[in-house]
Formats: C-alpha cells, sequence, structure tokens
C-alpha cells in the first residue's frame, strides 16, 4: 500500500474515539478506502512500522474492507505479561486492572511495554468486512491466532468482571481481524478451554505434519522432545497421520513416561527418558531407541536443547524448533561443530489449516485428548502467550 | 561411546604433557582404542559434554585413530575475543600473548572463557588416522572450518611471533581434529588472505545453492539482503549457478550498490537501497524489483531484519538466515503475526562440499573476487569469528 491509499486520518492526529466512524466511512460503517492486509493503516506511531512493532494503534470500530471486527469476551494475557503486572502492582487487583486499561486506552492494543508481550482473545464475529479473506460471519464464536500485542482493541466495560487475579480477563469492547490475521472458529462438540489448548499450540502438529508427510514413501523416524506436552503430544499424533514409521517420545522423567506410556501406541512407539540439555544423553537414548531420527520435533521450552536434537538427526535429517527459548546462534553453531548436514527450521507458528487439523487430532485421537485432560486439570485455565509455540 | 571404550586416562586426572603418548598409543603414535567422532574421548571436564561445552580438552598429540594432528602455523582469533583480551588487558601485548597462553594451557583449547568464542586455525598436516574421514594427508596445508573453542590445541613457542596487536596470531604448536571435524586444503592457486576470507563464509553459498536448486524448474526470483558483502556475494553467485530465474541485491546505501553495479549483471540483476531493519521499506523495494522472492536470504549481521525478509517472500517460499544477529523468537513470531507461510531456516554452517563450491565460485566469477579483494583492502585481514557465517 502506497502511502497515497491511506485514507485522510492514518498517521494524523489522534484517533478518533472508538467506535466513531472515520470521515471515509460507509453508511454500514466500513471504510471505503483500501486497507493493508498487515493493518498498516492501523498504526499511528511511528509510522511505516508494522503493527505489533508500532506504539499506538487505531482502534475505530468502523472497519476497512478487508477487515473482521470481533465483539471481545475474554482476553487470556500472556503468562510473562501477567506476571509482569503482578510484580508491579504489588499484587493489587485494582491497580492491575487500572494498567490494563490504561495501556489498551493509550496503545489502542493490549501488548505489554515491558515484557511486549500481549495473549490472544476469544468472542463473537460482530461485522465482517466484504472483501475479508478470513471466512467468517456475524456471529461466528472465534478465537484469535494472532497476538494481542498487533489487534486494535477498545474496552467499554472498565474491566468490572475481571478480579485481577487470573489472567483470563472477562472483558466487553471490540478488537480487529486484517486480511492477514488468523482466527479459529471455536467448535461446538469440544469445551471451549480444550479447543482454546489445543489452538494455542496448533502450529506444531501442522509443521511437523508436513515435514513427516514431505519424507514421502521413506519411512522416516520421528523423535518428539518433550513429547508428553500440549505441543508435543499433538506433534506426535501429526507425525502418526503423516505416516512415520516409529515414533520415539524423549520425557525428562519418570512421571512424564508414565502419561506416555498410559497413552499407549497410539501416540509414540517408544519412550525414553533423557535430559534434553545433554547432548550425549540424549542422542544415545534416542540412538538406543530406534534412532537416529530422520525429523526430531523440539517442543520443551527450557534453553540449552539444541545440541541434543542436532546429534539426535541422521544426516539429512530435519530438526524443527518449536520452544521459543530456542538459541539461534546455538543451533547454528552447535551443527556446524560437529558437521551435521541437517536442515533446521524455525517452528513458524503458522501453517495453513493448522488450526482444523490439531482440532481434528484431539478429536480423533483419545490419547492426545487424554494428556490435555490432564494438563488442564492440572494447572487450571491453560496460558495462551503465543498463539502456537509449546509449552 | 561408551564410558568403557574410553582410554584408561579419559576424564580421569591430569593430562599428559602434549606429545607424550598415552598408555593406549600404538608404536606409530595412534591411540588403540577407539575414540569418538565428536572428540568426547578428549573432554576431561566436566565429563559427558561435547568438546565445545568443555572447560577443558586433553591436547595430547598421540591421536587416535580417526584423529588428525595438524602442526600450527597461525590462529585466527575470533573479533569478540579478541576485543575482549584487549579491553581486559589495557590494550599491553605482553599482557594478552600471557592471557592467550593461559587460556591454552589451562583450558587445552583458545576458548576465551568470557566470550565463549574461538576463531579457526591454518597449519599443515603432521598425521593423519588410518580411520579418519576426512581425506587429508600429511604435508596438506589446511584451515579449520570447525570453532577454536572445541579444538584440542597445545602450544610450543610461547606465542614468540605475536606481537599481541591483531588477532592473526603467529603459533608453533599442534591442533587435533575428529573424525567429525571440517578443514579444508588452502588452494595453491589462491591468495592465503582470500581463501580464508572465503571459507570463512562458505556456508552461505553452500545452503543457498542447495536450496535454490531444490526449487526445480520453477525459475526462482531470489533476495540477497546485503548482497555486496562477503557471505552476500557468494550466495548470490550460488544462487545464479543454481537456477535463479532473477536475483535481487539489497543493500544499505548507495556506496554498497555502486560495488554492485560495478559487479554487474554477472552477480544480481537488481540493485535496491533499503534499510534491511524496516519491514515495509524492503518489502516494497523487493517487490518492485520483481519480487516478492521465492528465496530470501539474510546476510546482514544486525538485528531485526527478520521482519523484512518474512515480508518479502511469497507464501511458500523460503527464508535463509544467515545473520548471527537473527532472533529465533522475532522469526517465529513475526511470521505467525503476518500469517506468512514460509519456511525459515536457520543457516547451518555445515554443507558438504561448501569449501570447494565457495572456493569455485571465486575462481569462476571475478565479480566476487573483486568485491572480496575490496574488502580484505579496505579491512587489512579478514576476520575469522565463525567460520562460515556472514559479515
Amino acid at each position: 500500500m502506497t502511502r497515497s491509499q491511506r485514507t485522510p486520518h492514518d498517521g494524523a492526529g489522534p484517533a478518533p474515539g472508538p467506535g466513531s466512524p472515520h470521515p471515509g466511512a460507509r453508511a454500514n460503517g466500513q471504510a471505503s478506502a483500501a486497507g493493508s492486509p498487515l493493518g498498516l493503516h492501523r498504526v499511528l506511531e511511528p509510522s511505516g512500522v508494522l503493527p505489533q512493532a508500532a506504539w499506538r494503534l487505531d482502534p475505530r470500530a468502523a472497519i476497512w474492507p478487508d477487515e473482521v471486527r470481533i465483539a471481545v469476551t475474554r482476553l487470556n494475557l500472556d503468562a510473562a505479561s501477567f506476571r509482569q503486572l503482578r510484580e508491579a502492582h504489588d499484587d493489587k487487583p485494582d491497580k492491575i486492572r487500572a494498567a490494563v486499561l490504561e495501556i489498551v486506552r493509550t496503545r489502542g492494543k493490549m501488548q505489554n511495554p515491558v515484557t511486549g508481550s500481549g495473549g490472544m482473545l476469544t468472542g463473537t464475529v460482530e461485522e465482517a468486512g466484504p472483501d475479508s479473506p478470513l471466512g467468517l460471519a456475524a456471529g461466528d464464536k472465534i478465537a484469535t491466532l494472532v497476538s494481542l500485542s498487533l489487534t486494535p482493541l477498545a474496552i467499554t466495560d472498565g474491566l468490572a468482571r475481571w478480579d485481577g487475579r487470573s489472567e483470563q480477563v472477562p472483558c466487553e469492547g471490540h478488537a480487529i481481524l486484517f486480511g492477514r490475521s488468523i482466527a479459529a472458529k471455536l467448535p461446538d462438540d469440544l469445551p471451549a478451554e480444550l479447543a482454546l489448548s489445543v489452538l494455542d499450540v496448533c502450529g506444531a502438529p501442522a509443521l511437523t505434519h508436513r515435514v513427516v508427510a514431505s519424507c514421502g514413501a521413506s519411512q522416516p523416524v520421528v523423535a518428539i522432545i518433550g513429547a508428553a506436552g500440549k505441543s508435543g503430544s499433538l506433534a506426535a499424533a501429526a507425525a502418526r497421520e503423516a505416516g512415520a514409521a516409529r515414533i520415539i517420545g524423549v520425557v525428562p522423567h519418570d512421571a512424564e513416561a508414565q502419561l506416555l506410556r498410559e497413552a499407549g501406541p497410539q501416540l509414540v512407539d517408544e519412550v525414553v527418558i533423557a535430559d534434553a540439555r545433554n547432548p550425549v544423553a540424549v542422542s544415545r537414548a534416542i540412538a538406543a531407541a530406534g534412532g537416529p531420527a530422520h525429523v526430531t520435533v523440539v517442543c520443551v521450552d527450557v534453553p540449552g536443547c539444541e545440541g541434543g536434537a542436532i546429534l539426535a538427526t541422521a544426516q539429512g535429517g530435519t530438526v524443527i524448533f518449536f520452544s521459543m527459548a530456542t538459541s539461534f546462534t546455538a543451533a547454528a553453531l552447535g551443527a556446524e561443530g560437529v558437521a551435521a548436514d541437517v536442515t533446521m527450521l524455525v517452528g513458524n507458528g503458522y501453517v495453513p489449516g493448522h488450526a482444523q487439523l490439531a482440532l481434528d487430532l484431539i478429536r480423533a485421537r483419545s490419547a492426545v485428548r487424554a494428556i490435555f485432560q490432564r494438563r488442564i486439570d492440572e494447572h487450571g485455565s491453560p496460558n495462551h502467550g503465543s498463539p502456537s509455540q509449546g509449552e
């Protein structure tokens, strides 16, 4: 989009209040000028950056032709963000509530200025622009799969129903999805909490499925490091569906091994216990269980797992890093240091069809569903930090 | 390798002095017990970690059957390491020299304990074990392509010929290559400085070649961010050889653009000037030059280039990150935030045949050679920090 394509108000002067249609809006509340599918037209300052990098977005309710407006029902704050808010405000609910309101009022989005992180939200589609490619219609119940840190948001109820004690924030207001935003319809047949938990990590099974399927008829051995977690168990199920010949699940201790063993061969063929941070231990354990792996998937959010994953992978194989604790340099130099000819993928949280694939897996695989249910029961509500990175 | 396969002295007690054969050594100076291709048998403390992570290695001169011993002629200290040494020792050559000697004496390798980094070395093969897979023979002049931070090293001349003022360290002593180490023969037909400069970044052209070639007959558009640098110009030449239909070179300012224009269409088809840290600017510039790219290669070592590379790449395309300033989370979340279905590769510095490919490119492409020569003349000796990551 060139500057001339923007509406007159873009990046010039203060944003109109939420709900006030901008001058270019049609009678039906849609903007007449072409918007950017990336939401660049919603960036108020600094100009020219992407919405995630922006200090302030324009959360006006009137939508551009390719946008969708959501009536928000709940925010799920990112764990790092909520922790920071609690610590900065002495665990006092009133202060925490005021802080969130102030962030959203001044920034036009819920992006914690200290942590930079956001979270996700659920709500109901109020209006979908005629050019929106998201396939949503008014009345659809959805969860956003892009971060709150780039989602225009206005809150209208003062967060009166939030106790300030949990990252689950009941909320009234509206949010905007761009042409290239990602949202998933919440299914009718699954409890909302379970569905959210699945959508939270749905990038991992989708990319795992793609990589394993691309091995074709070669019957790959797949190792999942952190196989008893949410992203790990879904990745294992996806690997099975994509044609893995043998799936090796790596877990840190016996309690997690027991979880996998109870799941049975529906999930993994071999369960091994090893410290993912110990390259020699991990690679030996995987080799003893039928490795080396042709595809290794890292789903544990602890630093230092790069070397083990690389060593456990056959020459010519692939490592997919879903852990947000992955160090780019440790991976690059680690592979070089052992002359490992492995393809190393940054776990992109977006693969087309990722939400549907993950929800279908949880429906079809009772073993995976049992693992999710157990984690939900143990930890209370799932946390929705990064929408599709592993836990 | 299991513990029982180690020689009696491994990990037990102080290492014998360099040159003293260990008890398992044969008459020809080779160890009789099987070694680990990763060099685990040379790790003295802590036990069980990889040589790079070890505090202390065993630099004994007697080699295991799959090892190679090098008579060292020169160390090239990593830039970060040398800077730290200079600052810590007030730029005093005697103190810096003493510090390097002390590190090598106590650690059995030249790994700066503060920066963790090493460098590379050049030398002549003294002895190659009968089981070494490296294809080296006594008398070969070589450069190591694995880091000094994992290479057993002993210094015998007190660094008497080093003035302590440059990261180029004339040196006598020996170093050990493992079965999975990487070394390149120094060619007779190229100046040593040029060859080292090329070997320093040879991972980038090799992986670029592989990815572009895998696009098959689809005539890919390739964008090289940082195309006038060493790794960038070699990557461009490799993309051309692999069948790129159009190569777009991105540079930060006019002086670099001029360099590329002088190189002519041998290197890139289009030269664009854009700030790699500005996603909108980079993606628009590449689109205007014939993009989006099917393959985007990031070769500039400044932080914040992830978003631009992702946005400049077509859906279904590939981004290769060679910059060591790449942030894993910025890449993962950045792609997700704009629903970019792009494959993101961690630029592995090792691809089989990488040294030969890069040296052949520099021989065949006078335009690339001119860029290297210019950079060598400008900056003096090239720095050899990470052997194959971009500058």
